[in-house]
């Protein structure tokens, strides 16, 4: 497409990591996608195949096995898997747990998980979100007993991504009996072997098919005390708090992706397509939509560019990461929409990549802190 | 629900025929759906006890079998599946197949089909779009060439809803070299033992997963020159123009009752799920959506019911029709969308009505005549 | 214009009282329209001239000096007036005080009211809004302390439609000590010779520029107690509440006179004017624009006809006009500059109707209950 | 307010340029604004007295009385000027009249015309669009005739800005009878004592009150060849396309600081303002609709500065100038009606700033090429 949406950021260095990215998505992951779609899961060996070419951890130290890059190499692995909509690999969440064991672990945490991490060895997800319970972190149920040197972990967590997958899950959970905030910790379990511990059922969802998102169940699991962490009881809360921006940044990257993905499919669907004798392209009502589209990718890539330097310059604060999650999911819902329109009835065939970014699309204003929390968030700012 | 949502042209036989359609939709066709959806069609012993009991061809005189009701007992089926997401039976299709014998077909060729479609022993298909050509009647392809008393019928059709399960399929083809809308005719085919005929895959769609839309392959079908619809060759566009309103009437019917199937599960939803401590329904976020939504569906409703009433009057005309389908169908995608986010998390899943009339409601603005098609109606009139 | 926008409800009667508004507005009313604008007022002679033509109180009984016609009289002049942006006579305000004292006054009130309101004699208003306290009637510190056979009522008023032409005006006062709703009463306030009485200055609007709306100021005005509408001390709330469906609907009519009138204007300009070589009206975005802006309009059409029915019947409730308020206003809101747009440069000069049509509309989401309350409204009914 | 919406590009420098002119907008042409709407115009003295500070012809050499700055001086005074709904001074038209001769004037036409623009002694004006022509240049009728050293030139103009105050008008003229654009010159009218040349009423505009926009007569003007812009014939289609991006940047610049004007007023004013006992700004839907607003305001701020950034450097093209005037004047159009309805009946009187800028706001999604336009341009360059 003519217009230039390459990021403000790019520079030569990041573009051959680009390449790389590229052939990994394209050569690798979008081949199995439907089959992985069909089962729920893209498998634990194109997780490992990922650590291989070092496109796991990126932004993780490399004394800890990362790949010593920021978070720059995180956007471009999440971008160029989400505008191809191969939402399979949640790679945004284990991402995010490496950077709670980074920023909050105790050095034996992060000597001993984070470089199985970046091998893709053990995939990563956490388990916040209980049925029943929406977003609400006073009122998680999940409780863990101290017995000597071990908790005792008894629950339910629901809507977790890499649930089937996942070899180490951060559990949040209630660890005394003060109410609210005070009362949570964050216990990492490992998941090979452990006794009490059951993935549920992969979820019906709408879209992200290739995704393995599940209920995970906590029967009498014993969790060493070591494992609680940071290893100071009650940290849970600020613990979740402090990595809010780096969630919401790299949703608010995959819709800017998403978007773009959409755009250029339909260009090019509109370019081949004839109606009434001529290409779809030259409608005027074709014309004026692709015009907005391409304006809304225009200035989501300023956006989200600013957003992402502002975050690898360790500045970007959470309320302009709220607005970026609130603001470019909502961009993107409207897009993918409009994008499907000019199909006609292929948009709405699964084998066109328009319907597929049409049922990724819809969770976006939900998961990481629905639209209505991020209004919140943003409000208290003000 | 508090407000009035009864159709203006609601009366107390209408009424006992509701409780008989909610009785079989309810009981027979919903414990079914999980199955359905699965399988990709709901089987023809479904439609079989849907004629036992009445329920199809509502509006065609009895002396053809049919009800000898109108189209109000077609509108109330199609509500009572359509505010339920159950999408796997299109009578709506079905009942246009039938309209077009009734208004169209010899007196031979009504005999011999409507109460064979009224009893449910053959289900309506109607094939007109073919692979790569949308809604453009003047690109068909499928070909029907004379030899003595039968045509031999060569070409694709896709999109056909009921495809698996028709045992009557409306063929729109080309009988004459003469290009544009002169040369297009339909023929009936009896997909029954019939040499060269052949349905292809389902489809993979995003949503009406219960109902089976394929692809119909015809290779040297023979047709019978006596099943040309009408008698008269070279009279399908006319022929298919002249209902339009019906079905577009019919899809409206659908929209206003998806409309108040999701505000009527959002509303449960939000009464009893809790947030920060309180119901949903008390944050004024909820509150204001839900008014909105609430006002829609009454909007939608009073809108409906003129053009229900003005079509059992004989007075609809076909850029009213055309608004009807326009409007409900945009105000249908706003309001499953807005539904849907009330329900967080939940509303991804399949499991929840709500997913599924999301997933289902896209289709609405494009299949029946996208809604680009529909402006271009409307404004052809003003 | 093609479409059918003809009311449901209209018969031949009503035709031919259309016929004589039509006549009034066009000849009477508009010529001195621009001078109106520039002053903020239409003067006393033209109201005394459409009650002398019997087009004021048409739906009070003849026993007062009505026209004993009903609501649709009332709309059908609203109707007349607001589709040319003719909003000098608030006659919604008038008739509403005729029905607050038709329903509430005692007998001595409506005989010696009602038939000066229906000449024209008397202009009416309402005035319940005060400075800072929105529509919040708690917030009522206009005050009225009995002394023997009058009160002496003190306080300010704002936003009073009518308010430099009134002769007679409903005051909303505090009569007792008792906070909240309890304490609330309405007087009679004749202006004429009323020593204390002063209109404040006439507000410099957005729109409604021939609208005299203006701040009345209280001082020690003297109210003879048989001037309590109905005689009752207390009542003011429940009588302001009972009338709230008649308002909203006219409201509600008004907003789609003003579809109808902007979108007739707009087909007119499209039609004329040519750019690049081509009538506006054949380009596609003016196509479909126009042809969304017809579908408004037909829908609104069938919305307001049903709540008209319904309040001619007696049966509107407060919630369905509310909606109706709501709905029609933010439709009006946005078609009015969708039909802007298509006039280029000369939407923006108030030379054109539609410029007056997008300044008179900003105000109908806000007056006789903004969207936020209808939004509460409608909440609590669910 | 909290958010933080500093231009990325604004440094200390550029700082102390902005508090010169906020000085000058609050106490020298704020004071006299009220006036000025009533009038029509703001006046010569004031074009004067800011050229005196300097804040004319920022973006222009030293060496032609400019002050040598860049696109970021005009931004500045362009934003605070629209951040308070202060029209009057179109210095974006007369900062792109300086451009037009810089890029394309003779050697003498700079030194003879430039210096006294930057002095304020001449306010420039372009004259391009005729009556019932709209922004086709195709249509242009008005007619320069060559007769020796002098063009006769005939015709009208309409849609002015400074067309009252104007002392230099750029007169968009076919001088030859090419058809089309090859046809096209550009004459530098000079309007003191100019025989033939004559300002056609003030246009009575639905906003930007204190801006003289006027039609312009020419009628046998004489204008002297050298007086041709660039001195050659038939270039003035290429001249006007070349400072498109420089216009719709500034018109970009505008919105965005109109939005950041109606934010920070609106958020003023819930705080203060109490509804059913608390303040508004303390109710969910005022927190939500500010939080979105708000949102807005930072997406507009990183595209703006983007646009800004590029525009300095000498790399903005066309397209993503003309997104940047199209997406930033609908937010505008959006938020300001967002933020008039938190206002109740307060936001509908012009004494509020909030009403102001509403009305303004309404010519930027027309004005320096509709909406529609921008719409055509991007697509052309997809």
């Amino acid at each position: 497409m003519a217009i230039n949406l390459r990021p403000s950021w790019m520079d030569e260095d990041l573009e051959t990591y680009t390449d790389t990215v590229v052939r990994f998505v394209e050569t690798e992951l979008q081949p199995g996608d439907e089959a992985a779609r069909k089962r729920g899961d893209v498998g634990r060996e194109i997780w490992r195949r990922a650590g291989q070419l070092g496109l796991l951890c990126t932004d993780i130290p490399e004394e800890y096995g990362g790949a010593g890059g920021d978070f720059r190499h995180e956007a471009i692995m999440f971008d160029q898997m989400s505008r191809r909509a191969l939402s399979g690999m949640a790679t945004s969440v284990h991402s995010i747990v490496a950077h709670y064991l980074l920023n909050h672990g105790t050095p034996a945490q992060k000597a001993r998980y984070l470089p199985r991490m970046a091998s893709g060895e053990l995939v990563g997800a956490i388990a916040m979100t209980e049925p029943g319970a929406g977003s609400d972190l006073q009122g998680v149920r999940t409780r863990a007993v101290r017995h000597g040197d071990h908790y005792v972990l008894n629950g339910a967590k629901t809507f977790i991504s890499n649930g089937l997958l996942a070899g180490l899950v951060l559990v949040v959970a209630r660890t005394e009996e003060t109410p609210g905030a005070r009362g949570i910790s964050i216990l990492i379990v490992e998941t090979a072997e452990c006794a009490g511990y059951r993935v549920g059922r992969l979820l019906d969802k709408l879209g992200m098919k290739a995704q393995d998102t599940a209920e995970l169940f906590f029967d009498d699991v014993r969790v060493p005390t070591e494992n609680l962490l940071g290893g100071e009881v009650g940290r849970g809360f600020a613990q979740l708090m402090s990595d809010l921006p780096y969630e919401r940044t790299l949703i608010g990257v995959g819709s800017a992706a998403a978007i773009e993905g959409a755009y250029a499919a339909t260009l090019d669907y509109v370019r081949e397509r004839k109606a009434f004798g001529q290409p779809l392209a030259e409608l005027q009502n074709t014309r004026f939509k692709l015009a907005g589209i391409a304006t809304t990718a225009k200035v989501a890539r300023a956006f989200v560019d600013r957003c992402v330097e502002d975050m690898v310059a360790g500045r970007l604060d959470t309320a302009t990461a709220s607005m970026l999650k609130l603001w470019a999911s909502e961009q993107q819902g409207q897009v993918v929409d409009e994008c499907l329109q000019l199909f006609g009835g292929y948009g709405y065939m699964n084998e066109y990549l328009i319907a597929r970014l049409y049922a990724d699309a819809r969770v976006q204003r939900i998961y990481g802190g629905a639209s209505e929390i991020m209004r919140e968030v943003i409000a208290r700012a003000l």
